[in-house]
Order: structure tokens, then C-alpha cells, then sequence
């Protein structure tokens, strides 16, 4: 946000204007979230963004420097709101057999309540290249969640409770049967989300145990 | 190909001109996939396609009654090609465990030689849309794959040596595990395929085994 640096005498009327802009980023955001999960990728212009949220392309400009940065700040946006959501219940499982369990089961819990927002950012993952045409986001930017899954095997397997495997197969592996978890039930709508996650996370329980 | 009806008596000049469709189609769909792989959905126009192929666009049109029969017949090409050499190594294993690993292992065998095609495939399966809006590949065009990989699964519950487990969710994940073993490899040239492979087989082995 632009107020990061702003010290703590300034006017009321420089808080009142962050304020502002901060919800004006947020409705952005929410519109770019929309028009992306209902109208996909190729369709989501800045013009489109624009006129769902009802206000003009120029003031989208004014709040990002263009469709690269609006995606980039919405994707941290979704990321930031599920680990707040996950980190507490993983927190709360001090087996690292648990913990694991926690993560499949805490992400489809916020899937469930947040499809819109994970759909929006399938759409950025699938489709968002950098100046070289590769995807911006993908395998490449995983190492994050790669390597928060890798700590939790090591600790498995450092205790004896795992048994000895490729730690990064392993959480590319998970990774990907969550993803498709979503992709599955974004396709099947009726299909029974928190049944899946159940299976999933035994069957990664028996994947990893000595 | 436009052969297919035709009759035993035929001259010999309509047989030649079916071997030169045929070759021409199959020249085509080779430029259709290097386009793919090398610049990406976006860029693979047919006329783009046709200059690689040295061609001009109409000779692709007299072939193809557009691009989505083109991409269509090329994920035809390639799957049939992957499924001719998959077969065999399949047929060879009698047991459903030992299956289960010669399908993962065999995939990644064929990736290792067929990297510019898959890339291709892959990208057709993340961008391309239905009139709906709706991507045209994906979990919904999967069925004939989870349908392959269950009857694996029924087969070892059946004799016992597979736990019980819901089949579908794990034919998603096992499939899933294998898509992103080739994104992986494809950012990450260097990754040891066939060392990720080898670990996919076990953790899946390890996580069907009663």
C-alpha cells in the first residue's frame, strides 16, 4: 500500500486518503478476482475490471501500474488470506503426520468458502507469462509452499514416524494432488469436496509413514 | 483421414494422393507442435503454423476445417502414440501393483523422449476453450485415463492387496502426480526424471498397498 512509509504525525486527512485507497485496491481486486473466474484469463482487460467494478480504466491505473501488477498484488492477496486461515490449524498439530493431514484438510475447508477467489488464481497460474513466455507462476514459484511441505517431512522423517523419501517429490506431489483436488470439484461442482481431502490426506498419510 | 471410406477397387494414383494427405496432415500437426512448444497458445496461429511448416495457410485449411480440428487430431496423434508405447509394458505386468508402477515409470520413459510433445499437449490442455468459456481438455476429458488407472485399483482391492480407498480421488492424484513430474522436469531441465519417477511409483505404492 502507499502509506507503508508515512510517519505517525501526519494529517488525519493523509489517513483518511491511505484509508481510502486501500479499500479502493481491495475493490479492485475483487473485481479483477470476478471478471477472472467468470469470464477467464484471455477476457479480464483492464476495461472489463474497469466496468464490473464501476468505476473508470484510469483510476485502475492510478492504484497499479498495469494488469501485471494488479495480478501480482491479487495472487499475494488470496495467498496472504489462506495461510492466515491454514496457519492455525497447522499450529495446533504438533505431529508432523497431523500437521500434514491439517494442510490437505484446511485448504479444501478454505476452498470450500473462497471459489471464486481460487478459481481467479488458476486462471493467473495457467495463463500469466513473463516478457520470455514462460508462466509467471507455476512449479517455478512454488519453492515457498515446497519448501514449508519439505520441513514438515524432514521433521517426519527425523523423529522415525516417516519413512525415508524424496522430500521434494514428495511436496510437488502433494501439491499437485491438491491443485487437481480443486480443478476436480471447480468441474464437478457436485462432486464431495471434504470426502476428497479425507482420501487425499490418508492417502498421503500412507504414502509417507515408516 | 479423408481415406477412410473409400473401396478396395480404387486406382492407384487416389492411394498415392491418401499416402500424400496423410503425410501432409502429419507434417502439419509436426509444425502445429513445435509452434505450440516453442511460442506458446497464444502465438500458434495457422498462419504461424503454416510458415514453420513451409507451407502457405490455405493448404492447412484444404487439411484442417480449422485450428481446434487441428489441436483436436494433434492430442489424438500423441495420445495414440503414447498409449502404442505404454501398452506393452503395461500388458507385461500381471500384477496390479507392478502395473501401477510400469504406468508411471513408462510415462516418464516417454516424456524423457518426447518432451516437445507433451510441451505441446500441455499447453493445448491450459488454454484451450470451448464456446462456453470452458477449458476443452482437462479433469472433464480425463475420464478415459481415471477410467484406465480404477480398474488397476479395483483389480489389486479385489485380490487384497490394495487397502480400500476411493478409486476415483486416487486416479486424480496419481494423475496429477504425473502432470506435475513433466512441469517440473520442463522448468527444471536438470531434475533427475527418471529418479522422480522411480519415487512417484513407490509413494503410490507405499499409498494403495493394504
Amino acid at each position: 500500500m502507499r502509506s507503508e512509509n508515512q510517519s505517525i504525525g501526519q494529517s488525519v486527512s493523509d489517513a483518511d486518503r491511505s484509508f481510502i485507497e486501500l479499500a479502493r485496491r481491495a475493490q479492485i481486486i475483487d473485481a479483477a478476482v470476478e471478471t477472472l473466474a467468470e469470464e477467464g484469463y484471455a477476457k479480464a482487460s483492464l476495461a472489463r475490471i474497469a466496468q464490473r467494478a464501476g468505476i473508470s480504466k484510469g483510476v485502475i491505473s492510478y492504484h497499479f501500474a498495469g494488469k501485471e501488477e494488479l495480478l501480482e498484488r491479487l495472487v499475494e492477496q488470496v495467498y496472504e488470506r489462506m495461510g492466515a486461515f491454514m496457519e492455525p490449524r497447522m499450529v495446533a498439530q504438533p505431529d508432523p503426520g497431523e500437521r500434514l493431514r491439517a494442510y490437505v484438510e484446511s485448504l479444501a475447508a478454505y476452498m470450500r468458502e473462497h471459489r471464486v477467489q481460487l478459481a481467479a488464481l488458476g486462471q493467473v497460474f495457467h495463463n500469466m507469462r513473463n516478457s520470455e513466455g514462460k508462466l509467471r507462476y507455476g512449479v517455478a514459484t512454488s519453492e515457498g509452499l515446497y519448501a514449508f511441505l519439505e520441513s514438515i517431512f524432514r521433521e517426519g522423517q527425523e523423529s522415525g514416524a516417516f519413512r525415508r523419501f524424496d522430500v521434494r517429490v514428495m511436496a510437488v506431489s502433494v501439491q499437485a494432488g491438491i491443485d487437481a483436488m480443486f480443478e476436480y470439484w471447480d468441474v464437478h461442482p457436485e462432486h464431495d469436496l471434504e470426502g476428497h481431502a479425507r482420501e487425499l490426506a490418508e492417502l498421503f498419510a500412507q504414502a509417507v509413514r515408516a
